[in-house]
């Protein structure tokens, strides 16, 4: 494999002035980073010019297989939009449907520069390990486990095949997560068993958390806890329990967080948009918990865009606590690139240092509204100006997955006319 | 000047179902809507096949003066921002300075969509009115007034020497305001007379109300009443008035603002990146006021992109009021389309209707974002998923400004050059 030399890119590092400086890939992994690096006769040169450089973006929290139901059924109240619209349209999903629904994320991810994803999903999780590999992004899969009808064996049966499966791969692009999908929808002697799953084979445990007050106030009159306590007296919560939502969590929950070392993915978009309300962020930084950022899924945010969700956190919080340094700027970089990629389990990557894999994003900056003084203000346009759009190039582990807007390793066109087809399927089976 | 029929296009009205129908243009209105309708030879024929269809969006609140400003002092506290970022900038800003910014302004807001856009700033307005018809932008624009100093007589001559020039402006495209900055840039007396001066002239008043806590506590304390109340008893509140922000205005201010028929322009990045809170829009779109989108300025957004502001306020509300339905979908797209240009004394646009201004947006939908099922969810598209870089084409008055892309009236790259420099100038006296 040919080496690449990415040249005269303006890298950004939080907290820190962008610099320009170059960087050299060879297979997997960053192995320099220095100003004006010579590039071998023999090397692949990419003229960054003018290019923000950035770590690929990581996505906490996903389901990509529900992604053909991007937009349907916006503006209804949140019980008749899932009894009417979501519960309908995914009963009729197939093998297809899904397939079809992760491709198309798979391909707006790439476009948007994120290299990494953390799924969970109940349909053809084993297909997507393997389609995850050829796509050449990394991805963290559980199979989303619901566990009211008793078939418990079963669920977790499955959980344990997807487990083997990418324990056999060697791609290091795959690793396995144990998913039950949360509190109220998996009685609590599953989610010990689940946590003994997970310990079994050392994987992330995932599932939601406290994302509405009402989960929140009915788990409190069932149970007499909270969720958060609940799961922490089921042991549930370690360092690599990954926790989407925390919308509701009390003080109590904060400190238990802490104690346990779980981490938290903040979905702002998804939880804005269904209307579930805003997590103490700012409260959980400052307890040192681990906060990544996830995009949900599309039929709930509709973008799967870390970058738009990251932009979002980072006006939200100053404006909904009145403070507009409740959140340093900093701090959403690394949740979106370093934090939330350790909090997956993969620890060498989500910044720009030599010995780390190569997951590197390119964005085109010559764009009115990244006008003036982009080198001073690299960071500050990035977190509030940028669009996914803007993305131009990626790299992960090493292989680029876009060039110039061109997505390498899926066909777009057919991506598109894919989802279309199938969602036609699912439109006349349920009208 | 030939007639332009538009064809192919999916058009979308607030609250209805997306419709294929072909537009007509004749000089500066719309004359006819209908499916397959039939160019004449000589017509100027469009295939907006694929392509989303739209008024022109109308920004209800900006100071294009301040865009080289984007970006500047991000993370900072509000006061330490003001007075070591913002101020001293502003302090050496010539004529050159705030040219290259408005001409920046107004390139960003054409390529996101924008026609219309309502400007407060105390530079070189006179010199603008010209630029915005050549551009062929429409515009209110208002000389802001900070009145503490005394010098009133000449803050108020130079607002009525823009009103008269732009009286004498025959292009149709230019409106004057009166606009002192807020109530605590300008005494109460001062604000009875610029309200004086705008009956005078019958044209629409312009103010800051009530952005932030502070403010408000402040006020309070001095004169014994809110910003509102004192507003209404000045006479200040008609329904030519429109106040920006009203981020903090209690119930009793909400009957005043009902009462007078006086307008908001809701900014939401801006009063979310400031910390300045969250503006009760349900409460007061309830009250029948009428609510515009702004952007304020680049300084605080950073974009000046009414779609990414609409976008923003379509998830803000249900997420801080923890209700999905507290603001419906289709009522942002009257916000920011025909509210917006009636808050602004443009009555006859902001519809995609016959008889109508021809001011009309295509967008792209051949995007991972926008897929599947586009005509059925367009408006969940447009409010949840598309970009600012997905506008093609832009008609203000039946006058291309944008096609394919490309900006007509004005010349990016030299936009984006002289932004550059006149910003390298006030880096360098200000360091
Ligand atoms: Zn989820
Ligand atoms: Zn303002």
């Amino acid at each position: 494999m040919k080496a690449t030399v990415i040249k005269n890119g303006i890298l950004l590092t939080p907290g820190q002035p962008a610099e320009k400086k170059d960087i050299r890939i060879e297979g997997t992994s960053i192995t320099r980073i220095e100003p004006d690096l010579e590039p071998l006769d023999e090397d692949h040169v990419v003229d960054a010019a003018g290019r923000l450089v950035t770590p690929g973006f990581v996505n906490t929290h996903t389901h990509t297989g529900s992604t053909l139901l991007r937009g349907a059924g916006g503006g209804l109240p949140l019980q008749e939009w899932l009894k009417n619209v979501m519960w309908p349209a995914e009963g009729q999903f197939t093998s297809d449907t899904v397939r079809a629904a992760s491709n198309l994320a798979m391909a707006e991810m790439i476009r948007s520069g994120t290299t990494m994803f953390m799924d969970m999903y109940h349909l053809d999780m084993l297909h997507l390990a393997e389609r995850v590999t050829e796509v050449g992004m990394k991805a963290v899969l559980g199979r989303g486990m619901i566990a009211l009808d008793g078939r418990w064996t079963e669920r977790l049966k499955e959980s344990e095949t997807l487990i083997q499966a990418i324990e056999a791969d060697t791609s290091g692009l795959v690793q396995a997560a144990v998913s039950p999908h949360a509190l109220y929808t998996c009685p609590p002697d599953f989610i010990y068993k689940a946590a003994e799953l997970a310990d079994q084979y050392d994987v992330v445990r995932h599932t939601h958390m406290s994302e509405t007050a009402s989960e929140v106030s009915d788990h409190l009159a069932k149970h007499g806890i909270t969720p958060c306590r609940h799961l922490y007296e089921l042991g549930f919560l370690t360092p690599q329990t990954v926790l989407a939502h925390a919308v509701h969590v009390t003080e109590e929950d904060t400190i238990l967080l802490q104690e346990s070392g779980a981490s938290i993915s903040h979905n702002p978009r998804s939880n804005l948009k269904l209307g579930s309300g805003i997590a103490p962020i700012s409260r959980m930084l400052e307890a040192d918990i681990r906060i990544g950022i996830g995009t949900d899924s599309a039929a709930s945010n509709n973008r799967l865009s870390v970058l738009s969700d990251m932009q979002t956190a980072a006006i939200l919080h100053t404006g909904a606590e009145e403070n507009s340094t409740a959140v340093q700027p900093a701090d959403w970089l690394r949740a979106a690139w370093r934090t939330g990629a350790s909090m997956l389990g993969f620890s060498n990557t989500g910044e720009l240092k030599t010995g780390k894999a190569a997951d590197i994003v390119l964005l085109r900056t010559d764009r009115l509204h990244m006008s003036p003084d982009l080198e001073q203000r690299a960071e500050d346009h990035l977190l509030y100006a940028a669009e996914s759009s803007d993305v131009t190039d990626v790299w992960c582990n090493g292989r680029a997955l876009m060039r110039e807007g061109t997505l390498l390793t899926i066909d777009e066109e057919k991506v598109r006319a894919e989802a279309e087809s199938e969602w036609r399927k699912i439109a006349e089976s349920t009208s």
